[in-house]
């Protein structure tokens, strides 16, 4: 059986007047586009332009909230009460399910963005606060995330629908983790080497790491990034590699694991 | 056959640490939340413990988009981009609906806050953009506004659902706007007054004016007001003297036109 | 030779409509006034008014600078690079000297608010960079901060002018820190109690801690709080216990350590 | 006597992860820099950075304070009561303050951003707010803005330092004013064009107008654009033509009317 992949992107990163990223070109490399909600960036001009190419193309629209901290982008982690992050979730994924219908679409999937993931990523209390937020208010969505971490084992857990993503520009470690970017060969910035990266995984149905092993996992989704044109680069020569190996390219399932 | 009213206030104007108004006294007096979405006041926490109180009283929920100015509560006029001010109001809508839902409830009503209002009331292109804003992600939802403004006519035009508001405190023009704040008279303080004033003019289907002119028009709900000891005051006699009159307190039904 | 002491706190907390704290009381009891910046409340406006206030009563002005989290109050851990965190003090300080001109006064001294705060006590490097940032544009400040911490130790090693506080509502752990406020009898909520104690610190020249230890520190300033009427009751108990044991009450000296 | 001109620019308009134009590039290219306080655009990393250039290349700095409307970009006119604008741009002027003196400079000169400049030109009691509240906290801080404008009235009521500034890249109508960008005509686009419509205004000491008239005002300075590769290109043309025309760049004096 032919094996098909999704290819997601962080979309809709401007803010009021400032640009971030070329949305445009990367909505027609992936096949699915997490929306920032407002709290680290994005408006609602944004979002709903962001919205409307992505729904134009046929790419699944994801909620990407954030903490509440546009100067810091939110990348900087911030000490909240789980009650207030689950509700600033459903906040952030109710604006952004109304502007998907406004748009003729609908939000599909869940990521979480920048300190938020990371820490959800190790903190499975907070993985679950966040992740029955959302799902409290679609219960259908798909919660994309990083195999081998508190996320998902919290879906395990939920029962609830699954995507599971790896990086296309990311080196892994023996445990699944991401190599730290400090790291010389962290980071993969050849397009040729990630997209190769990515075929091998894609068929091996594995994280491989930087050692030599195979992790086994459900891979559902290919992270790929539009902020400089490097970045394009790399997300055109993945889909590009992919698509050579008789891999589909399509919007993933979502199943439970 | 009996009348029945709705009494409604605005609520969940709170902000991160700061206080406003007592929502707990006023949920039990009015029969509809005008619950601020996170512009203009409110936040994700406020939101949610206001809804739940609200839903826990069979209260409407109704969504209270304003402009994005915290520091001027959204009274500071802006000029701002038709299609942006929607944006706004579906952005916000949205998360009020969320906050609503994982509450148990649901955003029944819209009621525009502050300079927004203001300008729609005047502005038939501006409240026609907020509306059909709003129906984009609510397509059910019931408009509250003010009968005799260009409100009133947008939703006659839309034929969508309807709430017409009359003020608890406030006296009428002869055109049915309200009386100017700076004019003598404008305020009804006295609690007696004020609910003689609403028996009449709910009991005549019609805006009662200061030089005596009777404008009929629908009357579905009241407007009190929380943010001070005496405003409740003011609430509670309104409530009490419609009840003595045998009109009923409940949701209005918000038909069309 | 008669002792003296400081009474501060924590004032201009409001923001846009919402109060917090009566100012207008508590200006009439304490001699320094530690004066949000914006960050994590207080707006222009305020400021302005509470510098007034304070000029007319010759009450000292202090820049209060917090973390850019009006939601969270500044009460929230934020994890932003030392350089950041300088440049937000130098900011908000800067905000404070303006606005303490045009009232006809000036920036006396400085306190770090809230998260800020609590994370300086423990990491000399953040305290470091707070108060050089602050020392760098106004080289005359005194830093107002918590004996045995490394807010001490920095203030040491810098040379700067130092007021050292105490709390009038709190206990204290044998090694001068104060006792967590979960655990029982952490706080000090009667007035005479905290007068008494307040007094007694004071002519000892040292924090008297819950285990009946005595730790010698210079006391420039107690602070005493503003947002509740029982607060405002302490800080007046206070006030007049000083002043009952012949204490003078006045605004602190700064000089170094 | 050979003449001299200053050209200043807009600047340090980044926030947070944003950019915007390039600073680096321009500062190059001007003599005074007009810095974002905050409001509109600007955190205290960005005045920081671009300060610091600024200070190294000998480039006159000024508080450029807009509206509190990061969105808009300090674009939208908003209805502010006077005493608030007078009290943001005095925390704006010392929060730039601030920043320039750590940054080894000072705030030489103040200019009016987006909304509110296009407002106070027009209005004259609202320049007034402005100026005054700029010169409450920089008494000798010079005021830019526009000939024949509420602007210059005021300022010449005032008796305060001005800097008279002429658009690079804009027509001007009969009486002085801009003419309005929707017009054929209104923008110069033309890098050549430019200059030497510069250089015969700063010769003749004159606006010179679409119909041909001579507008005689004291030009201190000329503003260029950096926010595309375009205005730069018509920045450094401008520069050029200035040069060979034998007219020196320096930054304006700022002497009173």
């Amino acid at each position: 059986m032919a094996k098909s992949i999704d290819l997601n992107s962080d979309m809709g990163e401007a803010f009021g007047p400032w640009r971030m990223g070329d949305d445009t070109q990367l909505l027609d490399v992936v096949t699915s586009a997490n929306v920032a909600c407002g709290y680290h960036a994005g408006d609602p001009d944004t979002m709903a332009e962001t919205m409307a190419l992505a729904v134009a193309r046929g790419v699944g629209i994801g909620a990407h909230p954030g903490f509440p901290d546009l100067q810091g982008f939110g990348r900087r982690r911030m000490e909240v009460p789980l009650k207030t992050i689950a509700n600033m979730v459903r906040y952030q994924v109710g604006a952004a399910q109304a502007m998907a219908r406004a748009a003729g679409g609908e939000v599909r999937h869940l990521k979480l963005h920048g300190a938020l993931s990371n820490m959800a990523m190790k903190d499975a209390d907070l993985a679950r606060a966040c992740y029955e937020a959302a799902l409290d208010v679609a219960p259908d969505v798909v919660i994309m995330g990083n195999p081998a971490t508190a996320m998902e084992q919290v879906v395990r857990d939920l029962g609830c629908r699954w995507a599971g993503e790896i990086f296309a520009d990311r080196a892994y470690e023996p445990d699944g983790s991401l190599v730290d970017r400090r790291k010389p060969g962290a980071m993969v910035t050849d397009p040729d080497e990630a997209a190769a990266r990515m075929v091998k995984m894609v068929e091996a149905g594995a994280i491989l790491t930087e050692d030599g092993q195979r992790l086994e996992t459900r891979i559902d989704t290919i992270c790929v990034h539009g902020d400089s044109a490097e970045a394009v680069a790399v997300a055109r020569a993945v889909r590009k590699g992919l698509e050579d190996a008789g891999i589909a390219l399509k919007p993933f399932e979502g199943s439970p694991l």
